[in-house]
């Protein structure tokens, strides 16, 4: 029997992408759903914005919700255990809690909950034992739900390929420059006179977001990864994929084909939406290249690419030592294919 | 009375450049052009390839030249003393020296000779008294003339910001990111493919070029500057314009409003193509951004703006401790621009 | 001594365009600016907008206008005889009417009052004579001031060149499809996820104000011109400049050379914003380009190109007989530009 | 059992959408693949171009077609019945006319036979009937293969449109103007720098395909149909799909809403490649939208759409009384995969 699920902010770029990608899954079944167009069906609520705010959608809203009536957050159905929110920033933080408290179990790639202490912010790939928080923030709170978090896109998208480079070898310092799609910036979102023939070297936010998430995400459930990081992220012409230029000072030396063997071998979940090979190395000079590499990453599911981060150029060079390329699509594993893997664990190990 | 000149690889990108930012000039005047249609007008030669390889040109040919000839590199006329020379890489080499050996001073944007011991790498706010080398140049390769080169683009827009830092601060390490515009592939260059709605990490070269240009021009005439640097250049969706992210570990400590101060009042060489200011400090969080910022800086020529580089989000991090965005234009300030500000200050010192 | 003006709607796209257009104008003064930000000054007010709605703006608001302080519409001074009123539609239509009832001109590009019968609906070098409605708009309303409109931008490209061939053919039909850029959608306005690798074929409203626009400024002044006309008007993706294919059926047989040649001598108003030629033809098979042709069109202001329209490929056909391309700059000669150039006419007129 | 086929040109943009949509068909097997490159595998020949042409490719060439070996054209095994030609213009002729001889059938994709009398030219939900031209080509030229070829992109996409009006209600005249996608232009193709904000308005050869080609199809087997059609043919900064803006002139009065109706109806092949519905027709005021819709079109096969064409904003107008867009995937619909549905009508009419 499929476990229940529930989808909040359905009809944004977030949701959206929930939608297609919960279609037809052998676990999921979509049975509650959430926005502001309370009493309309999806296909009324979403109708003409469908497909606009990324990449990769059918020229169609899929039958299985165009009829779903939208209701309120608040009035999702009790037995529903599992919550996929897609909500805004600041709405979502109280809204994700009340439920919570009422024996859901959100997973949410909202900002607001991610640094609490007792919040696991997950890439279910690097670490998934960070779920033990689940009964800390429990016993805390005096919840019967949960929260846990996806973390922001860009920092996903490096913070995968850096858990070989620490676990092996120990990391000291990080910068990194992006390169990030406009459809992160949700839709309507980046206005076209901004982004036409032109970069805006700055996402609000942002930058803030890879130096802490990053070392929660790579430290120890109790304590938060010691590197230092400073970053630029940038907004480029692209509609789907960050690409970030990532160098890392290690502690101990990493020679670049051994940092290649490790990321090629990085294992996978065995999950139905989570990719075989979570790191693809590609050995060319060119790549990754963001439109020809953001879709790659094949998993159970046989519709959807875009799971895998694509690394490329990875070499020694004179300053850190190390620096390579990665790339992933925003809004599949930098959005609600991460929080689908992450419900996908949860239901693996028992929590739903 | 004015200087003559000649304009070598006269209908390509960088060419039309010099082209049209020699119309007017007060004090040099083309008196030749080269160029592979021997025998034709440069409306002939030119023609429909007019304006399309980079930005802001008039949609016709500039009437001064347009009945002028196409001649051969090695027929232009002795009387001439300054050569400007947009010859594609690996062609340019031979050509330059033999011209130079004939006696003229040969203003070079190729790489060819770049990085020879004797050869001027100039720009011009930067390292004026490189300019020395041709003395030398002169005495060890018994010319009458010389050649000095301008830097590549990418180098040159961070070489200018850089001069203020390492002379108060001293530098240790660079790491630079690059969004590069296609203007900078030539024309018809990158394809339209290979760039719309993505990025391409590489571009052949380049990062060597970042690396050991930019020490050679920074260090002194007898030895490079002794930083460790690192660059990944990238191509983006751009039409002119290079904006660049810096990484800057300093000696001493450099407090970003210091740094931001020193840039801002860092001088302008007076010459005519040359800026009053050629470092412009923006203080909004989001610039320098490409399509705004490129076109930026006011010298005495009131019709070409383009020659100011834009640096913005000055800031001390905690990883290098400085970092800042740069921005040029890639084919003016980095491109026949910088090369006239070399000619003009050739001129200004005698040289011709 | 200068006229003085006053420009409403100041801080938008169409108010950017005047600022610069008026900036150093020889016959005209800025003397008063209005918007919202009631209070700032226009530095403060457009700040962090300013030059992004179109191109070709120089990265910092003019010295001039820059400490004015933007007061409300209805406070002008009466002594300003000119108003250039950039108000968005709708907003534009009561305010526009109170300015002319106490006496100012007002030169508009808004819609609201277009399609009144009395009020002049003006391309200067298409129908100056409609000019004599402000008499007959007086007297009907009891004005002292008076409304004068400038068309649509897409009907202002397309009925230059129709001029000279309504004139010397007659026409029956006129079929169009245009390709506009996005800076006609105002700022922010266009999503860039809604243009980017796409064309959005639909433009609310454009395609009626094509039909009836047109032929009242191509009709007499108590007349619409009588021909039949039908146009798709679609989304591109350009920053400016609108590219229109246009087929007519001419009463009499229009030989292309001929068509050709009466372009060519189309006569300019002699104005000091208004173009020589006020239509370009070029030759070449590909012309034009909407990003190489757009600026076209010199005059008496050295600084301002974008106030020709470009025509060109135009060839008898086997369906109408008669097609042409025609392309101008949507938020100059389509925006700005025109209503300046109108009020430049009112002034040689001695309306004001 | 499956049918043997080869594909010719197989390292280009055509070639390769042959590989990705016979990949895993049910009736045809790719055993021979012909190329420059002779003797490499397909990986080594196409390797750093796969993908690059067009959208929508995998990120690596199939495993099923990576090791096979490049021949040269002539040395496809006799046996293999059926070959696709993705061989460019000029090239294609004489060695389509030599395989042709050999006994093959050649389904061709170049310009160089389409217009040859007794060549069959088919959009296979158009004019499959056509195919009869392959008795009367064999008697004329003795051979015992045929060649039949695919139209021009643009042409099929506004052909199929058209057939249901032309059925119902006779057409006398017909203006189109297209909006053409960049990988029309093949791969490197379009210059970056002549598409960036840009629109050429030019295609070589296309307007007179557009008017020729589409009479033939629609035409009878021994006349081509006999309205009188104009065109312009425009590059717009689109990857993949052309739309188009079509006026039609009918003989009898046709109603927009009776139009609808019959482009709905219109039935498809029932063919593996071939969608469902060939005519999709949208209701929505701003569709069809070039991203939005290039890649609909169900069929049998799952993975791949585009095969559909997308008709919207039918309306009568007052100049012809009828017109409508139409939207189709140029690569797809109007490439490689119309070939293939070609090669699927002759699989099941038993010519191969």
């Amino acid at each position: 029997m499929k476990v229940k699920v529930a989808i909040l902010g359905v009809c944004g770029v977030l949701g959206q992408r929930f939608v297609q990608m919960l279609n037809g899954h052998p676990r999921f079944e979509v049975s509650s759903i959430s926005d502001l167009y309370l009493g309309k069906t999806y296909l009324e609520a979403t109708g003409n914005k469908w497909g606009k705010g990324s990449g990769g959608f059918d020229e169609n809203v899929p039958d299985y919700i165009s009829d779903m009536e939208i209701c309120s957050a608040t009035d999702i159905d009790r037995d529903i255990p599992l919550v996929f929110s897609g909500l805004p920033p600041n709405v979502a933080g109280p809204i994700e809690s009340e439920l919570a408290k009422r024996g859901h179990i959100v997973v949410s790639k909202a900002k607001d909950h991610r640094l609490e202490e007792d919040v696991p912010l997950i890439v279910p790939e690097v670490n998934p034992e960070h779920l033990d928080l689940i009964e800390r923030q429990r016993k805390k709170r005096s919840w019967d739900g949960a929260i846990v978090c996806a973390p922001n896109c860009t920092t996903s998208i490096f913070s995968l390929p850096l858990k070989p480079v620490i676990d092996n070898f120990g990391v000291e310092n990080v910068i990194v420059t992006t390169m990030q799609a406009i459809s992160g910036g949700g839709y309507p979102g980046v206005p076209s006179l901004d982004i036409t023939d032109n970069v805006v070297p700055y996402i609000g936010g942002e930058e803030e977001k890879t130096r802490v998430e990053s070392k929660k995400i790579l430290g120890s459930i109790d304590k938060p990864a010691e590197y230092r990081l400073a970053s630029y992220c940038c907004r480029v012409h692209t509609i789907d994929g960050h690409l970030e230029c990532v160098f890392v000072k290690t502690n101990k030396e990493a020679d670049a084909e051994k940092v290649k063997r490790l990321m090629k071998d990085f294992p996978g979940t065995g999950l139905y939406t989570g990719p075989v090979r979570p790191i693809i190395v590609r050995d060319e000079i060119d790549r990754p290249q963001t439109r020809l590499d953001r879709l790659a990453g094949e998993g159970k599911n046989p519709y959807i690419g875009g799971m895998s981060v694509t690394v490329g150029r990875i070499r020694n060079d004179e300053v850190f030592g190390l620096s390579f390329l990665s790339l992933g699509h925003n809004t599949v594993r930098g959005g609600a294919g991460e929080a689908i893997l992450i419900g996908e664990l949860l239901d693996r190990e028992d929590y739903v």
